[in-house]
């Protein structure tokens, strides 16, 4: 039987000014459509397409229905929010296939890039991600929590900027706010800390607030959390917005502009 | 004098299909655009727009000269490649803001993300950035050189895969391979190393290799290097280019599904 193919495809942020032409077009290229429920739901899908919408908490089982579809000789995609290659679906494929049967080794994989929550938030906040910064995902489902403050520690004190995924869920509601009471013992209390919901999308909301008076309560699941480093600076504007960015300099590179 | 409407947009990696619509939309609204020249060169411009191209090495001359023309109440756009907001004109915007005349916080300022080269990169060889992972620029006109490798040493003690930019240039040529050298400290020797060149270009070229057999001399300016981690696997399918993934969970996280 012919191998059929397979596209891991990000949707971006919400808006369907940042969905790729790339993206669509491969959202026209497919036939059976694997998704968590409310990006399927993005979908607007011809009567001959079909969705196959299932729960957040079953990535491996909609990888795995998903490459079965595919390897009848279906034409197949997975969606993700953002950018599928970041703590989305991308990996779960590869991990399903991987642990699946040879054949699925034959199905030919496409993966679409999109825009992923903290660029879309940097965006509409200025350019908090100007220098080094780095992604950890809050979930101490998938790696154990002395692993996330080993990595927030670390990063930190290096000077990263630290983009947050998955901050905080009903059922994980203290890792955040254990994150800010680590990260005060590294980062001045003025740190500028971002909580960007749902960028992009009617229900956005931006805060900036200082480390110090940082709480947990702020974020939800629709939320990443941007940590300025001790370079993060604000400008006020007055009546616009102020903007928070991180330099593209530091230190004795100061001034030498390249 | 009202003041104008500057736009930082992002181009993403080189082809019209990373395009956003909303980014297409920024350029069709502008009519000064600002940015290095081969970004420049990608926009097919009416005949009442103008280009201004500058050199690489110019951001903060060049943003200033946007503002300039913005505050004389003109719609500009400045232009870069892949997002704006990562290693490029979105934090030089904002430094030339806070540094510049205090008219020019009134200049509204919108930034529009697009698809980074890490993303699309990561896109077309499986799932590298799957995980925890972070973004150096090895560029040591910005910031001294011991910085870089502290950061380097951090990031892979600490387990995030490592996507580096601006890896290397006439100007910084031994600077990758002393990376690698560094590395190699902390890392197995088979560690898979990307070579993302171009991604999504006619001239894009994907190579995969050992840590133990990087070498400085197969990445360019146009080329993304992204450094695995200890978990990061390659998945063997024939015919079919390899897939490199990083998997979502690690050690005793493992199996736990959400």
């Amino acid at each position: 039987m012919k191998a059929g193919h397979i596209s891991v495809i990000g949707l971006g942020p919400g808006n369907a000014g940042q969905v790729t032409p790339e993206a669509n077009a491969a959202v026209a290229a497919a036939k059976w459509f694997y998704g968590y429920g409310p990006y399927v739901d993005r979908l607007d899908l011809r009567f001959d397409q079909i969705k196959v919408a299932s729960d957040n908490r079953e990535e491996i089982s909609r990888a795995q229905a998903a490459l079965e579809k595919a390897a009848q000789g279906e034409r197949v995609a997975v969606v993700s929010g953002g950018d599928p290659g970041v703590f989305a679906m991308a990996a779960a494929v590869c991990e399903a296939i991987e642990a699946g049967p040879a054949e699925w080794r034959d199905i030919e994989l496409t993966v679409v890039p999109g825009i992923t929550a903290m660029l879309a938030v940097a965006a509409r906040i200025g350019a908090p991600l100007g220098h080094d910064f780095c992604a950890i995902s809050l979930s101490d489902n998938l790696k154990p929590w002395d692993i996330i403050e080993k990595r927030l520690q670390a990063a930190a004190s290096a000077g990263f900027v630290i983009a947050l995924y998955n901050p905080i869920s009903k059922a994980r509601p203290w890792q955040l706010g254990k994150a800010f009471e680590l990260l005060r013992t590294i980062l001045p209390e003025t740190t500028p800390i971002i909580f960007g919901r749902a960028a992009g999308r009617p229900d956005e909301k931006m805060v900036v607030t200082p480390l110090g008076a940082a709480d947990a309560g702020q974020a939800d699941m629709a939320t990443c959390v941007i940590i300025g480093s001790a370079e993060t600076r604000i400008i006020d504007r007055g009546a616009l917005p102020a903007l928070v960015y991180t330099p593209r300099f530091l230190n004795a590179a100061q001034g030498a502009n390249s």
